[in-house]
Parts: structure tokens; C-alpha cells; sequence
């Protein structure tokens, strides 16, 4: 493993305190850097209850694995921020190959520049004229931070450029018509004929630049592989005729065609490797973020991998580790972790293994099911078989990595043999 | 409103930067104090969307409500500070006349004492080995530092014994046996045979006192005031046979009886009127917290303000803002608020008003509903009657303050005329 605080002296920096639970009491006053360089144990370390762990390896083989699949499949890749807001991540990402990091919000953006990254994907229409005067700022500060976002309407398109002549900007601002998915999608123009008055609208206004279409499929009611492939075919066949129309800045290079979350990136791959000569070269972003940690639930069901299984497989990153502080009955137990440290929005967590308190051994957690979750307690329902005692800790899986991270500010980086070898900051 | 911030001079002393969403991109490098002096307007002092707003006016009202109650009905007042995990309300309860502060978990009484919390009830089992020894060193670093939790097996009290004479625990620590409310409920022992077998383990160490009696009636399955009324009986009775026994620590000076979350502490308040004469004056602690921020959902619905209107009401304190990106047909709408900014474990929040982008005027959100949240967006549903275009702000009431205060790491304090007058920080 690279040491991953080395590269952002600033994290590394932070000092460790009341901040950020799970970590060790003792270590109060070390910066996250010098506790790192401990390599402690996460079991026997100090490290106190709930502590949510993220494998090294797993991350490690994870960035390795849709790396190696861009580029297999002629991919730029622009991964989703969002689920991490972790900039060590974003750093590995980088070293691994990203075109640069997506971001749902501007507040994402503001964290993403505050740590250097240079390109950045804003997957939404931006109509907030204080989020639009910053960045304004940022980019006529730095000629080299390029930035793209979303337009999916006329009175957006009205909105940006009030503000951004409001603020002075010079450069333009870079933007993608967003296409829905489906008529009752999430966001995004719904018809082509409605994509042409917005990008006519962007046409019309000298601080915006059209540069490309994009969408997400992710949430596209009913979504299957043969409606994603047909929305994807739309996508491609919109971004053809605005090309043969002239409708992109042929000042930018290159035209953007993107899309792709963490469930139909194989369909994303099969349609873009198939989009037809255009009049510039087109940067086919792909957006994925799920895969940095995977997970024990939502997309282990649902990764791209489960149909292509010849391209590899993702490996669940997390896990949550709780202590059993009650079991009142043979029938019930409960850890001192919950909804605060949990995903929970999709599914339970899943119980996974045990560690005994008494011999320090890990065993299955065999009859153990979560059956609930309280804001500072999971409920254990326990079977017949289950060895469960007071003082034990269970480790969970998780289901959904962005409501996971989010719940932790310094999350220990751990190897499989129990060795805390780096601490990863979130910002949330 | 006196001046919150200058009470916490550090959280004033933090710097706002890009750590803290909704907060203004051009107040970058002030300090949360040299903000808070500005008296910026939410609407148009740069504070950019999602946004979550509390209150000025409705926690003060909120505070002084819960603060006469408890003195009107005898009992002292450890409010749950895991709902807000955050001093400067702490300071203000205890302004209020509360005791001290509750807390779910270690890490959250790690951040009571940095932040100078005398007297904290940890209202659950503590067998982490490592957190117990920070507590030790806590107590006997401050004599007037006060501290009880619960034990609810004797396998906790062998625990919790091994952990702190390792740890050379000088002063004992204070404990109360929970009793669990309910056959199925949540964490607590559920016989008084076993309440007293875990008394007499407690008896058998000398690093514990037995101090009192406490439980949590609010997850007991099947709750109604009934069965509620009926277990706070049981707790009492508890209390008075282990008084008979002697099995309290006299040293200690007082007895603790501990009920009471949000939705039952009128049922808390006159079971606990009736405590009958110990061999020691008796603290009757209640322990709600939602109180502070009430809500739009479940407390709105759950509170025993609803049962007692005579003796006043709560105000829900919070707002969430954000903006509407997307209005892609007369049924829907996006804005950029979803799970990351928006409690959603209880219900979806609840548009209430629209701030209109082109007047600022602020209108009832007639004929829209929030459907959905995504990560970062909320699905809103518009009839036909809905005035709501892409750029206005939508104000939305949110049901339950545990999983919205947690969303958010420092909140804008905002009177009812739009003025932030300060910046609560949160710790989670």
C-alpha cells in the first residue's frame, strides 16, 4: 500500500480528538499521520466501539478493477465523488486513471477544489447564484481547472447566465444537456425537441458553451438492460444530431457524451464503444462511484459484474464493528451501533462474523441476524445456535456505500490481518 | 437571543470553509463568530442550497417549555444530547436549568467533556475496554466530573470490573440497573430476579456503586400508556425494594430513578410524582431530547404536549431549504436536498413553503408533496395547482431531529425575518 496521508500533507495534519469517533481515546492529540505510522491493531489498538473499518486491500483491487475496465473498454471515467468525499480516494482514483471526479452538488465541488482536483463533473443543472459566483471565481483563477455541469432547461440556462454576468465571469462555463431517463426519470429534458430549445438557449448566451449531452440511467423507473440500452442509443443518437447541427463549441476539442452509475455500466460500455464518428474526438465519460467500497447488499445485487462475470468482481469493502453491550434474552442481543453508524436507507446491515470477547478469535456469526436499528442500537434477532455475549463484537456488512461513508468522518483503513495502516477523511 | 457563541469561544474560533456545507463560498477564512457578527440573511447573504435552517425563536421557546415543565413537575432534566450533539445547545439547556447531558455512546460523552460537560448519564452498558479507560482517567483527573451509566448483566459488571482496575481506576463508577420495558423491548434485564443478581455482582466489585434505577420506555413494543405507566411502576418499585435491601451505595448521598425519551415523559412525570419516601432524597431524571428541535413528523404526531395542551406546545425548528434543478414536466420537480441532508428514516419530508426566485417572496407550497429523496435530490410530486419553477427555494419540515441534526456539521441559527444571528456547530 502507498501511504496514502503522505500525498495530502493536509489530512495527514488533522489532528485526532473528540472529532472523530471509533478512534482510539489515547491517541488524543496525534496528528492522523503520526497515529497511521503506529500501525495499530484495530482490535487491540484502542480503537473504541462503533468503528466502521474499510478494507485496504479491497479498495486497493476495486480501483484496480474499473481501471482496468475503462480502459478495456475505451472509457474516460469521471467517478462519482459523492459516495466517498473522501479526497485520499479521489487521489487514488486519480493515480488509477480517472479523467477526473464527479460531483452532485457545488458544496462537493468546493471540497473537490479545496483539494486540488483539477476536472470536475457536476452530474446537475447549477442555478444557485452564490455557487455560481464561486465558481466563477475558481475558474478564471485557474485556466486549468475545467469544469462541466448539467443544463436541462431554458429558464436554467436564464438563471446561470444572470448570475454569471452578475459576477464578472470571463470564462464560460462548460455544460451538458441532461436527457432524462424515461418519462417519469429523475431529472433531465424528457424529448429531444425540448433538448434543442435548451441547447438553442445556451447557444443564445455568451457565458454558457455547449460541449456535450448527458444522463443518468441509474434511476430510471422500470429500468432494464433493454430500456437502459434504448435511453443509452437516445443519449448517443441526441448527441449526433446536435453535432451534425453544429451545436457544440468546436473551441472545446472534444465533445462530452456521458452516463453510467454502479448498475448498468456494462450496458454504458457496449453503447458508447458503438457511437459513430463525430466532427471532434468524444471524451465517453463513465461516472460509477458504488465501486470504490462495493457493498454486502444494494449492489452486490445489482453490479454490472453479476452479467460479466468473465471482467472480474468487486469485493465489499466495509465493515462496521459493534459491540454487544446487552443480551437480555436467548432470543435477542443488542450492539451500540445505528442508524448513526449505518447505511439503513435500503436494507439492514448484515451481521457477518463475531469477535469473542474472551479469546480475541473470529467466527462466523452463525444464527445472528440484524433485525432492526435504533439511532445508537442495532437489534440482533438469535437463533437457537447463536455464541453470543455481552462485550463481543459483531462485524456488519453494509448495504450502500453512500449512506455509509457519510456517517464517518475518519474512517480506518485496515488490513486484512487487523493493521490500521491509514485513516480516510470524509467530507460531509 | 444571547450570544451563542461567545459562550463556546472555541466553536466561535473555527473557521468556516469548505467542511461545512450550505454556509456562504465568500465567507471562506472568517471565523464562525466574524459570520455570525455579520447577521447575513439566509436568502440573500450567500448561503448556498441545500441548507438546513434552525429556529432562533423556536428553540428558545422549546428550551424554556421543557425547562418549566420539568420544574413544575419535580424532575430533573438530562436532556438527550445525541439528538443535536452539539455544546452550544448543551449550554443552553443547562442555561435552562437541566442537570446534565445524556448520551447514547462513549464517543458522545468524549465530546461532553471536551466541551466541559460536568455531569453526564451515558444511558447504556459501557464494556468497551478502551473507553473505559478514558473514562477512569476522566473521573480521576476532576473530582466534580459526575458520571452514571446503566449495567444490565452480570456479565457486563465482570466487564466493566476487569476493564477499569486494568486501567487503575482510582474513583468507583456510578451505575444504575436498567430495567428493560417490555419482554421484547430493547436493552435492559427483564426480571427484577435478574436486576437483583446483577445488584448483588455490582455489590461484589469495587470499582462500581450502585447508585439508582433508570430504563427507556420510548422502544418498548407495543407502547401505549397503559403498559408504559405500568413499567414505570415496576421501575419504581425496583428502586424502593433495592432501598429496602440496602443495596444502594449511602455514600452517594441521593438515589437515581431514570425514565423518559420524547414521547411518554407526562406518563414519567406522574409515576415519578408518586415515588414513595427513600432512605435517600431521590433525582428523578428524565431525559428527553427531541424536545430541542421538536418536528414535522414523528414528535408532531408523538408528543405528550398533544395529550396536555394545557401545559403548552412545542415548535418544530426546522427548515430545510433547498433548490429547485429540474421541473422537467407539470408532475415533478427535483431539488438538490435528498439523504444526505434530510432525515428520512421515519417519513419524507414535508414541503411547506416555496420562496419564489424572481420576487423572494415566500408562498405556501400548495399541490406540492416530496415522493422521494434520492442521495441528492428530492422527487417532488406537483398537481395542478403547483406555482414552482426551476430556481425557487423550497422550504421543507423534516420528522425526526436525531437523524436531521446529524446530517448537517454546522447549522445557521436564523430569526424569523430570514437574519442567521449564529452557526450551531455539531459533533457526530
Amino acid at each position: 500500500m502507498p501511504d496514502l496521508a503522505n500525498e495530502t500533507p493536509d489530512l495527514a495534519d488533522e489532528r485526532v480528538d473528540h472529532r472523530f469517533k471509533g478512534l482510539p481515546p489515547d491517541a488524543e492529540g496525534l496528528t492522523v499521520g503520526e497515529l497511521s505510522a503506529q500501525r495499530r491493531n484495530l482490535f487491540t489498538g484502542g480503537y473504541t466501539t462503533p468503528v466502521l473499518a474499510l478494507s485496504a486491500e479491497s479498495v486497493e483491487h476495486n480501483l484496480r478493477l474499473l481501471e482496468t475496465y475503462a480502459e478495456r473498454h475505451g472509457l474516460a471515467f469521471a467517478p462519482h465523488g459523492k459516495t466517498s468525499m473522501a479526497p485520499q480516494l479521489f487521489d487514488r482514483q486519480l493515480e488509477h486513471g480517472a479523467w477526473g471526479i464527479t460531483a452532485a452538488v457545488p458544496h462537493q465541488a468546493r471540497v473537490y477544489r479545496a483539494h486540488g482536483i483539477a476536472r470536475i463533473f457536476l452530474a446537475n443543472e447549477l442555478v444557485d447564484a452564490a455557487a455560481l459566483r464561486w465558481l466563477a471565481a475558481e475558474l478564471d483563477a485557474d485556466p486549468d481547472f475545467r469544469f462541466l455541469c448539467y443544463v436541462d432547461s431554458v429558464r436554467g440556462v436564464e438563471l446561470m447566465d444572470e448570475a454569471l454576468r452578475a459576477a464578472g465571469a470571463v470564462r464560460p462555463v462548460d455544460v451538458v444537456v441532461e436527457l432524462g431517463a424515461g418519462a417519469n426519470g429523475r431529472t433531465g429534458v424528457r424529448t429531444e425537441a425540448e433538448c434543442a430549445a435548451v441547447a438553442d438557449a445556451v447557444g443564445g448566451v455568451a457565458t454558457l458553451r455547449l460541449v456535450g449531452v448527458a444522463g443518468y440511467e441509474g434511476t430510471m423507473p422500470g429500468a432494464d438492460a433493454e430500456r437502459v440500452r434504448e435511453w443509452l442509443h437516445r443519449l448517443v443518437g441526441l448527441a449526433a444530431d446536435f453535432d451534425k447541427a453544429g451545436r457544440f463549441d468546436p473551441a472545446v476539442g472534444e465533445i462530452v457524451v456521458s452516463a453510467g452509475g454502479s448498475e448498468w455500466f456494462d450496458a454504458v460500455a457496449e453503447v458508447f464503444e458503438a457511437i459513430p464518428e463525430l466532427s471532434l474526438p468524444v471524451l465517453k465519460l463513465l461516472r460509477s462511484g458504488a465501486y470504490v467500497s462495493h457493498d454486502d447488499g444494494q449492489y452486490r445485487e445489482r453490479t454490472p459484474f453479476n452479467r460479466i462475470p468473465e471482467e472480474g468482481a468487486l469485493r465489499p469493502a466495509f465493515r462496521l464493528w459493534s459491540q454487544v453491550v446487552s443480551r437480555p434474552s436467548a432470543e435477542q442481543a443488542f450492539t451500540n451501533a445505528g442508524k448513526r453508524d449505518a447505511a439503513h436507507d435500503l436494507h439492514l446491515p448484515e451481521a457477518q462474523v463475531v469477535r469473542d470477547a474472551r479469546t480475541g478469535e473470529i467466527r462466523a456469526a452463525e444464527g445472528v441476524t440484524v433485525s432492526g436499528l435504533s439511532d445508537q442500537h442495532a437489534w440482533l434477532a438469535t437463533g437457537p445456535g447463536a455464541d453470543l455475549e455481552v462485550g463481543d463484537w459483531v462485524g456488519m456488512g453494509l448495504s450502500h456505500p453512500c449512506t455509509s461513508f457519510d456517517k464517518w468522518q475518519l474512517i480506518p483503513l485496515v488490513e486484512a490481518d487487523g493493521t490500521v495502516v491509514d485513516h480516510i477523511r470524509t467530507f460531509f
